[in-house]
């Protein structure tokens, strides 16, 4: 599967976030002679997990691996600085990004760092993240650490 | 209580964590006039879950924050880029570190980005993680993204 199939997997576990309510990012993460290692995606508001982020959920589902050599991570978006620092500690050699016109990653400091980086710039990664950034604004600024200018009404 | 106090929670979990065969890192977050927030420590081994570290654990299960304003975050072990990306993705005001000569963490680039720093240097929690290290080192390697020289013979 090329970097096109991957990313449409990733774009799946996105989809299934949205419908779940969530924060629609997804990530897969594949091995050597590209087999898929495992999926996962955003679920801070469905596991009230802060640090479940597309990318971390999925590390988390892949479980414990003795090294991440040779791995690729897709993202259906450009990773935030938490979910860099992981692809660095751990050494993840390249990531595929969905797309990053709905955020501003760290694509510079993965690449200073060595991580060999590819953005798609996929029109439906992008669609569905600014659809759920316009209706759950609160939502979207709770999980990047921002503090939205007006105060929800729901859950403190 | 003060820092010494609450440390003194973060290094009972990382206690708790080496006496489950775990990696012995704890930490506790601390809000506004000292309130315990929650508690945490790494479950890599317990939980098969390469990202629980001890702050990541903490921050997951104290579950979503609008925000992390006027927090402090308790830690046995200096962080590792995972969690020092998280400390700056959400904006974690302030970081005590219980020790940081196990580990060469992030506490310059910590700074950098305006966090504040307090390292107690606690022989307690030096004492423990270099028990550990000693102890089981392919496990520590394995948790920090480095391959170890001499490949175990668990789990790969």
């Amino acid at each position: 599967m090329d970097d096109a199939g991957f990313m449409a997997l990733a774009l799946a576990q996105a989809q299934t976030g949205f419908e779940e309510g969530g924060v629609p990012v997804g990530a897969v993460l594949v091995g050597v002679e590209g087999r898929l290692l495992g999926a996962g995606r955003n679920r801070r508001v469905q596991q009230n997990d802060p640090i479940a982020h597309g990318e971390m959920d999925c590390l988390r589902r892949v479980g414990r691996l003795r090294s991440y050599a040779g791995t690729t991570l897709y993202t259906t978006l450009t990773p935030c600085m938490m979910c860099t620092g992981t692809i660095l500690q751990f050494g993840i050699p390249r990531v595929v990004i969905g797309e990053n016109r709905s955020f501003a990653g760290n694509e510079g400091f993965l690449r200073e760092r060595g991580v060999k980086v590819t953005v798609l710039d996929d029109p439906a990664c992008a669609a569905l993240m600014q659809r759920f950034q316009r209706e759950r604004p609160e939502v979207w600024a709770e999980d990047i650490g921002e503090v939205p200018e007006t105060p929800p009404t729901g859950q403190s």
